[in-house]
């Protein structure tokens, strides 16, 4: 699970396409048993803007999806471009 | 969705009483939907160290829940003093 900050002047459109790229993702690397995303609804002022949830079956299966290429590529084009602020944590449900 | 990173020092001890108190709620605050708590599982360095999901039915059910004193005294007293830093988001699923 990751939340993000996105940088000052991050655009609509930006948002959007993180969202869109991530989305793929599931259809790509077949370790992913279940992902999702959402934007802040708005309610508290320090809340982060937006999150990923997802679930794999077991640590390898995360590593599989974290050191993908096409996973890779996201993060890099796509989130770490626009992210001014992230925080994550892997645990056991 | 809360996570958090607890200050140096923290003791083991005021880990699990944190996950206590906050597992009491459920109990207390009948808006709680889902409630499920997490330690991170160590294998990113950066990774916060404690993770907070709760589900509800709406915002309004949220808010009931954010404000009920039983929810606060825990914050106050168990959480907010050996919280480093918090990250949380509420959306909708």
């Amino acid at each position: 699970m990751a939340m993000f900050i996105w940088a000052e002047g991050t655009t609509t459109g930006q948002q959007e396409e993180v969202a869109a790229r991530l989305g793929e993702l599931p259809g790509i690397i077949p370790q992913i048993r279940e992902y999702s995303v959402g934007a802040d609804a708005g309610i508290n002022p320090s809340s982060y803007d937006f999150v990923l949830v997802a679930d794999f079956a077991d640590r390898d299966a995360y590593l599989a999806y974290r050191d993908h290429p096409a996973h890779r590529e996201v993060v890099d084009r796509y989130v770490t471009p626009i992210a001014a602020a992230r925080a994550a944590i892997q645990y056991e449900l």
